[in-house]
């Protein structure tokens, strides 16, 4: 078994894709970016091009309203116009070790060199431990060219912040692509840190809707956003009950 | 030495095995299927084909009654008669890291094809927290097609419970057997999770005795759970002792 | 780097060595089985032929009273006479994580094989949680035919204690040794636990002199214990603070 | 990936380097190290000459005051005067693992074999948990040869304090560098453990300073200290930040 295995579908060629952008929303701070990542995915109605299984996501299964089970994993989707490419990176979990996340998003990128990515967006959440009114959406970039552009779309630069860096994807994958001249933008939304933010999701979406150039509706953000939180809820009843058991391993 | 060694005894040739089932009981919540699973074991009197160690596993020894130290180890039973062939994974644990998980399941699954295997059953208990006076079994399938044949045989499904995945081996076996042919079943007995449970283990029987069509008495079944709850109380009794002994491994 | 690193000393040729008997005693429960083992190798004057450093010893050196640094490792010593051959494994750690365990384990035997060792006594404590006035010693072997000649010995066998079974290397050895047709005899002083036992000491070295026919003075038992204990409390000390100094990696 | 990546930045030729001295001040207890070499790179003009990445570091990325993000790292500074030359390693962190402390230690190592480093100073604090008006500098060295030259130097030779030992590089790098002929010495700044110790940094800087012959001017420490304090601080509220984001990533 692979430590991480990536597996395109059938319905997917290579040759389709000319030089895309990826936008990563992996699970975070007020799944910000994964709301918002999904809710893109939505809108467009972007395919799934491939699935990615590892043993660095937790050793667990999820059911699906139907009952079946399916690995837990993170999965690509490709939106593709005649104006705009956009692969997605969007899943179920984040690594859980410190190794892992590093392996991980070094894969991640071998599939965007692969893809021809060009530049890559990664969405995260910024925890503010309350309440944002007006949540700002603040930026970090792996080249410092790319800070005018993503001011005129509405980011905002804050003396480094956030101060305590980026952990995960959202940090790692810009990190890691600066040798490899693809060109990253960290976008990071206010938000309490403590449930799935839609309002933080809105103001993230307006910002990358202006630096990809595609309009999407917010629409339905809102409701996304109350069913993600129905859905994370339930999760972290099941890792309760996941810790119970391993409890009882013993014998 | 390899990171997980399988040994097959002298006693059995891969020949004498076609298209078996695989049935399988470790440890887990309310010790459910390892009760069940050891159970039919003893009732169809099959035998012990192989045995496999692992690093993954706690770097513990385990002493019988005859104070003869034994590796931990997992261990996998046969039964055969005319009509049935029936394969039985057990064992004194899952493994003690996420990776392990993944990587025993792996070979657990290389050995599933070895064999033939054509189907498997996974058992485990499903924890609520509280007594239940009539426990339903839940079952997840790997394959949509699965469902009605488990619920003919009694098994509930409800709405993608239990939400949190099911983890460890009950899980990934059918969750990483569905990319390799084999059909795969959960079957989850509700318990309180406290203790080991023959009343969710009597149900949880009844429905996998249906579903592989072979009468299996279950006269048994509650005295064999008193015994394992002694075992499991001792085991965790032991297992205060090793915290104390890693306290003092300075020096 | 290798994951462990085994180096004889020059002043060892493997040629010396014929059918040897090994006596591991390192650090655990009460520090029973390291006090007896220290103890032998300085009444018999045992000398010094390997060192073992591992990445799975804490990452940390140890500073000598003459404040030059050596590397944390485990040793092996060698006593032989015109009747004797007895190999001792002794050291500062056992491993930080469960696989290293086994890693480790594993090689020791590898070591062991290569020296033609023909049986194995591993020594330990066996934690109790409370002051004993007569120690018992428990055993426990790798194969049922050496009860009798432990039992003679003075160890006590009962019902499969200690219940917990038995962690790290005092139990590996046995464990893994009996594939190897080396013999394994495990002996476990009671004590408390809670501090470096002399007189639990005594009673295993009582046992184990008589099985490997050697008569050990135990004179300085008492004071090398309270000499050990001191070195364990300032290394309980150092530890904490190696945990402060952990908080502050950040930056 | 590697495990580990050593980057020589393009203006560096090896053939520059003869017989160096390496100084080691990676973060540690009140980054007394850290302080004093970052302080004398800045003093001398040293230049950057390689940048080290590894998975056993954080999977952070930090943010510069311009916004720009670099993965975590640690990085090898170079000075070169008719009559000295002195490498640095300086850097984000050490390992997050036990074992990565070992394989970092080593490749670090590997360099200072390569650039044919004679002598490794490794800096660091000695937590004493309160306030120290006269701090003094306690000395380690791998050879019992060094003692006296590091003693005229000003360092404190005192029964095998620290009693814990050394973890970390501070310990790992002599340790092991012993095996290689290359002389190692620890100097540990007596601290209170809980502040950026510009104090505790004066100290080790002038037994330092005497010890490699040149005289570093101490004016711009304290000023020095005060601002890695606002930037350690700043990193702890970052590091709350990311464990609220770990308790998240479920789903």
């Amino acid at each position: 078994m692979e430590d991480i295995t990536i597996r395109f579908l059938d319905n997917f060629s290579k040759d389709e894709v000319d030089s895309p952008v990826l936008i990563e929303g992996l699970p975070g701070i007020g799944h910000v970016g994964k709301l918002v990542a999904e809710h893109i995915i939505h809108e467009l109605g972007a395919i799934k091009i491939a699935q990615i299984h590892s043993v660095y996501f937790p050793p667990q299964v999820i059911i699906g309203e139907d009952s079946v089970i399916r690995l837990a994993n993170n999965e690509i989707f490709f939106y593709k116009s005649d104006t705009h490419q956009v692969l997605f990176l969007v899943g179920d979990f984040q690594s859980t070790s410190n190794e892992g996340h590093y392996l991980l998003a070094d894969q991640y990128l071998k599939i965007a060199e692969e893809l021809g990515v060009r530049r890559i967006y990664t969405l995260g959440g910024f925890g503010v431990g309350h309440l944002v009114e007006e949540p700002r959406v603040l930026g970090a970039v792996n080249r410092i060219e790319l800070k005018e552009e993503a001011a005129e779309a509405g980011a905002t630069f804050d003396n480094g912040e956030p101060i305590g860096g980026i952990i995960g994807a959202a940090g790692l994958l810009p990190g890691l692509s600066a040798s490899r001249n693809i060109e990253g933008i960290c976008l990071m939304g206010e938000t309490s840190g403590y449930l799935v933010d839609p309002k933080s999701a809105t103001s993230l979406l307006k910002v990358l809707s202006n630096l990809i150039g595609l309009g999407i509706d917010a629409t339905k953000l809102v409701e996304r956003g109350v069913e993600m939180e129905r859905m994370v809820q339930k999760l972290i009843e099941g890792e309760r009950g996941v810790q119970d058991e391993e409890l009882r391993y013993i014998g």
